[in-house]
């Protein structure tokens, strides 16, 4: 029901890659990077409907100038070490681009990220630990187009743990719950709108566990990319503007705060 | 219900107080500041249950100092010319204070604050027009305790508008939905949780018109500051820790995001 | 994204049609029925996406038997002056469909039907007048599909003001909040999901006003059957089971509250 | 802030006291009934705020009469074995006062009571085991009030297992997510507001294990009476009134669905 009815999805899997980089045990797990398993995941489960191509950390810009986030329908952003590194000015630009309309599916790590933090309003917290963990998600919006495809519950067989208190505002959706063996709960699964973006946010994922080559995982990130791309024709931020009485589709921009503003 | 019970709450009306110097027209309607106005109309509805100061833009450190913020349960918020005259110092602090506990409430044209802003993490635009419309204030959520003794319209004669669409998160709780004379609605009065901190923002409110003399809106605004109010007995934030599999209790500080931590 | 995927979503609009029958000044603005300004007002906008036909109260089973319902993907329903002579085993029969997956549109007065009011557990009250209002449709959901390809707002020239307070649980979003030029508002467009069915409450029509032909109305009504097309490959209802430990995904029946069961 | 100021909170601790009759083990747990432990815990934690009083399935009308609802600001609701006894009269009475803004706490295997499902309109269904599972009470909204005073997470050793999917209406807030040993997840302390009613539902609790004496679940019990209690200081039912035009506070009754009311 999207907009890009006739063409293929645009998505963007950003990487951060450099555990894959620095740790030995993730380039095994990972040969070609935690960002090409994404990729693929997204491309087994959607093929022709979607294009997918990849940006890192360090390339220029990160990968996500200007050019780019125009012409990407859904972001998915993957970070962990090195969230400090990414340049506050292509936070407000990727910033910019969900609130006029982007999609951004936030995986695991990504919840301290900036850009997720920026979009929270909060510390984006929670309790963790990583001790081989079995995960299981349980799906509790059965209706959500998000929990199509996949098991009730998904089972993990490693995974870090990730535990609530997870302080983030309260979600539109909450998709799945999860499970951990030492007996933590994690709403692992859930929805945001903010602005003009849908933003999708699904914990299931670590660089030290093979996650990303998990069936299931790669249904439910496709079907994030899925969801979160906009239905909205058009790429924009919302806007103030005043409207004189009885005139609803005509806006003016705003001139100032005091009222005699030519005077001032 | 909240922690301060046996003692009064501490409220702290904040103030721009731009426009009472620079307007006369203002200057009329509110001779002591709206701050003061405001203030008056949270004591004239909880009396001895609230402690009430005020702190404006133009004080030291704009009256907001770490020690304030400490010994404040509730602060509320009224900005409209100078938000950019808030320095981001002052916005972080106040940021921090409410994801520990703080309560905030947000007045009329500090929508467009930097600290409602930050905490919301969109836009937080609308469509306005200052031209004597009136407004009708409707209860959509009558269990509120927000929205007790006050009538069903409020009726306010004259009022900016303010109409959607109004750039937020969905907010926890719709209380208020207004009209206007114009045939705008908005989202008037509504609730968030970010962090340990309680929000709440109604938009009835205005420089230009004696709202804040209106005795149904004072009602709200300090039925609104003892619901912000905390019911939680310590200001703190919330904080990533790692807990040890059965052990719920002790959490660790994080110590860096890669493996081997020490030899890193 | 739906499961229909290949075939026609098939869609069944329901109309109580005794307006029609008993009031000149409706027959003459809807001279084949409400429900057949409905049916091509569907069409109209979904073309070959649709295969929709009609029922109607004096059918037998008020046209909405057991095997009817299994063949339909999305049910509209339209009722005012008789309610309370829908059946109550029919009424039964169409909230197990909407729980076992079935979508719903409840299209305005049938807010007060006996299948509304068992689906939302409450009174469904609101308060009205019909008198010529005009009738402002805002979208307040940016993002949602339902507000796709309509004005913001949408101008209803004539309508039935139908106001807040409107006695229904919390919606899952808010898409249209209406105002009306008498100065009352009403959430018009809102959404709920109930067991495995979604449904779409959206209050503009009427049987005084030519609503039904307004295009923009006829366009909402259009998204809300997509939306509202269930996402789940199969129709069932939610079941209470047994499930061993360590067995996910092989529930038992249940066999009565007492614990020695046989023996009982 | 609720509207008995000055007088204590009238509870009332409805009990189906059937397990305890028949089954001996259950009669060891509870010696004076479920229904006295579950008294015993909200006096012990609200002491002089409340008046609390039982209620039992045995007795005439339940002990739920006209003149004894009329006389509860809150009940709480415990059945399992027994809920096809209760009479259908009685729920529709329950019914009224809930949506007239009588609180309600429905605890445990009342997920399954006429009431419950009445006021949720789902199936409210959920996947159980009786297994002697641990189960653990995780806080996910540390803001709310039910929610003051209990360690995170509260440990129970024993415990049925009731597990996603749950059926029901999304909650208004989740206070609390459960896990249990064998692994599944459930969102077990949730609220609703139907009508002017608030719910509190709580799922821990259980006539196989002594629950209702763990120390925690006492003090959630009684903080979710104190919740439920109403803000509004009458009891009314919503009710569907016509305006005039201009005139907001004055509503007439409806006459009948047709124009020419009184000709017809």
């Amino acid at each position: 029901m999207n907009s890009t009815a006739g063409r293929p999805l645009r998505v963007l899997v950003w990487g951060e890659n450099r555990h894959e980089q620095a740790e030995p045990h993730v380039a095994e797990i990972y040969p070609d990077g935690m960002h090409n398993a994404i990729k693929e995941g997204i491309e087994e489960n959607l093929g022709e409907r979607v294009s997918v191509t990849t940006a890192l950390l360090d390339d220029p810009e990160h990968g996500l100038t200007e050019e780019r986030l125009a012409q990407t329908d859904v972001l998915t952003w993957w970070g962990h070490a090195a969230h400090a590194e990414v340049s506050d000015e292509v936070v407000e630009r990727v910033h910019r681009h969900v609130l006029a309309g982007m999609g951004l599916v936030v995986l695991h790590s990504g919840h301290w990220s900036k850009i997720f933090q920026k979009l929270m309003g909060t510390t984006c917290t929670l309790r963790w630990r990583s001790e081989n963990d079995r995960e299981l998600v349980w799906t509790v919006d059965p209706t959500h187009p998000i929990a199509q495809g996949v098991p009730h519950p998904i089972e993990i067989p490693q995974q870090e743990m990730y535990g609530e208190q997870f302080d983030i505002p309260r979600p539109d959706e909450i998709v799945f719950i999860s499970s951990f063996s030492g007996g933590e709960v994690f709403r692992s699964g859930i929805t945001f709108r903010r602005g003009h973006g849908k933003i999708f946010y699904f914990s299931p994922g670590d660089q030290d566990f093979p996650v990303y080559h998990h069936k299931d995982v790669r249904r439910v990130i496709a079907n994030g990319v899925r969801w979160a791309a906009s239905d909205r024709p058009e790429r924009e931020m919302p806007v103030l503007l005043r409207y004189e009485t009885g005139d609803f589709f005509n806006g003016h921009g705003y001139e100032g705060a005091m009222r005699d503003r030519v005077g001032n």
